[in-house]
């Protein structure tokens, strides 16, 4: 069962090839809320895999099990092991944030962007996310034959824009071309470097019982976007990716004295895996009011059709900040007066107890786990 | 036709889907060289292409194309353009070098070696080649549903004993998975980061008339290892790749003040793709001496069996120095004393003329053009 086969507006959403743990959930065309629809209670245990199947990409819990089974244990080092969305190095005197990623997304091109400025924003907002200055990508293009020259050409301009709105320089590039059925079209990969001046430590372990969470725009707008696409849906409104540089807002935010903690950008496995991430890697539990959460009344529409909890579902102009409970409002306020963050809202606070578990107070008060999922709802979104 | 089916123990070598440049030659099971036999006196135009063919992967006159016409054109900024092995880029007050590569090597693994020691053997070298001491590499992953995790984790095993073997630490990465038939097993990206120290400039517009040539080894080694395993063929001694990291070398000259104007890995396209683009870069003619370069014995008789000439064939572990002619023979000892170095020879010098031109004087004294080839000899190669 491949991973493309796995969603249809079917009555049954499987993790693909997760056999271990099968989600089954009724889905339904009408407007009723499905609370807990992704609660799994029990989790039963994952088996180890003797191949790779569409849940290792999909930024849950086998996704994470391949990372420290088979990437930390072999490379294990200190840097690595920060296990961030980028590593803060120091070459000669200076502390640089380095991170990478590949870019798979299906289509290429979907309503709001495609694979090129997704390439560019996604490495600009790792950057960003360790608190760094972006100032250079590479990126690395593997090209299947037969690819039309025209997309190429589009996506590649529109790195181009997506590099000069965000104040990058793509300085180093590398082109492999693969034969006919054996890539997709095009795959991009862009690393990045960034500046961190100062000394401000923006990692999980700083996260502080009473942080306020604050998000900066709804949720779920970029996996409803590709999907509708790909399944073929039409709503009166079409959803829009949310793709975004959020660099200049994270710098808004340091310049401005925001004690910030934490940053994360909400991308695969959504704003639970994140949160969970989070939860796990600082040692506390976070609190998280459903009500507070901002999703698109389309992008709730989408996910009721298909089956999905938008708390799942990938952004890529979104991200969490853990701030000082002090600095929650003026937080809040910068935010919402910058272009990608008008949407921005308080949506829960770190708790007092120690462990990783995030919880979420449902909108009919009942609070419930908000647990990560194991593999995947949406495969190849980015 | 793929580049997949593109080489057979056949009478016709083409450029794959080249079909304004075919080469055709007559390969034969015997011993006598076939002089010229890639030289075409009058190139014929290349067209422009509507889709991505095998050749725009493959080192020569197409990819040059591709990467002018496109990228080039739509990121041009002055380090893009500095078209080097990697890039040279401030950042604070230090001087690093930066490049990205992509691994799409079929078969995986081959005598010698595998993707994952090449991927990190072939960053390190292009970070050398700036004349930068190789920190820190990425590494991003994209792997197909159904890859052996037996597999993987022998990549990555490999991967980690490269970083180790050259001193640099893997401190970042990225995993996505895409469906069975869209990839190749696995891709491997690796980005590096470099330092830098003093103010030696390495670049093809510091050679100067007068500067000899010299290569670390034998050439054509890593092409003929996985074209011999595609191929199926099988030679009294089994041809291993020459994958090797260069900086330790690199690091040894520049310690002994060698005057080196430029360094380059010889990979893509083979020696006579690298010499031409420095000659081209470089503004200054060269003239080589066939004899003198190094070719082993076995890679030869695979070279003749499969229509090939070595001089267009990838290393990965060989590079050319364009040295201070004062400082050749001192560079060339450090060379042959060195693990990387033992087969180095001088094969050339570059010549009072201006011009791009690479001229080879063969074994019987005859002079020719060493051309750059239109397309490719070898697909996914690295």
């Amino acid at each position: 069962m491949t991973g493309r086969r796995s969603f249809r507006r079917t009555k049954e959403i499987r993790t693909p090839n997760d056999k271990g743990r099968d989600l089954k959930t009724e889905a339904s065309g009408g407007m009723e809320k499905k609370e807990g629809m992704f609660q799994v209670a029990c989790p039963a245990p994952i088996r180890e895999r003797n191949e790779i199947v569409m849940a290792h990409g999909g930024g849950g819990r086998v996704m994470q099990q391949l990372i420290e089974g088979v990437f930390f244990k072999a490379f294990g080092n200190p840097l690595l092991a920060q296990a961030h969305d980028g590593t803060v190095i120091e070459a000669g005197g200076e502390r640089l944030a380095f991170t990478t990623d590949s870019y798979v997304v299906r289509p290429l091109i979907f309503p709001g962007g495609d694979i090129g400025d997704l390439a560019v924003n996604g490495t600009v907002n790792d950057l960003a996310m360790c608190g760094a200055r972006p100032l250079y990508l590479s990126a690395g293009f593997i090209l299947e034959e037969g690819l039309s020259m025209d997309v190429l050409r589009r996506v590649v301009d529109s790195m181009r824009r997506a590099a000069d709105k965000a104040g990058v320089r793509l300085v180093t590039g590398d082109t492999k071309v693969v034969d006919k059925g054996k890539g997709d079209g095009l795959y991009v990969n862009t690393a990045g470097i960034g500046l961190i001046k100062g000394t401000a430590a923006i990692h999980p372990r700083e996260v502080r019982a009473g942080d306020a969470i604050l998000i900066n725009g709804d949720v779920g707008r970029h996996g409803m976007a590709v999907m509708a696409v790909r399944e073929g849906l039409s709503f009166e409104t079409t959803i829009e990716s949310d793709t975004a540089p959020l660099a200049g807002l994270v710098g808004r935010l340091m310049a401005a004295g925001i004690g910030m903690h934490c940053l994360r950008d909400v991308t695969r496995g959504g704003l639970g895996a994140v949160l969970n991430e989070i939860s796990s890697a600082s040692g506390w539990q976070q609190q998280i009011d459903e009500a507070l959460v901002p999703v698109a009344e389309e992008v709730h529409g989408a996910c009721e059709i298909l089956g999905l909890d938008p708390l799942y579902v990938a952004c890529e102009g979104r991200f969490v900040a853990f701030v000082k409970d002090a600095d929650a409002d003026k937080a809040l306020d910068i935010m919402k007066t910058d272009p990608v963050g008008a949407g921005a809202a308080i949506i829960g606070r770190v708790t007092a107890e120690k462990g990783a578990l995030v919880t979420l107070r449902s909108r009919v008060g009942a609070s419930r786990i908000l647990d990560m999922l194991s593999g995947e709802q949406l495969p190849r979104i980015c």
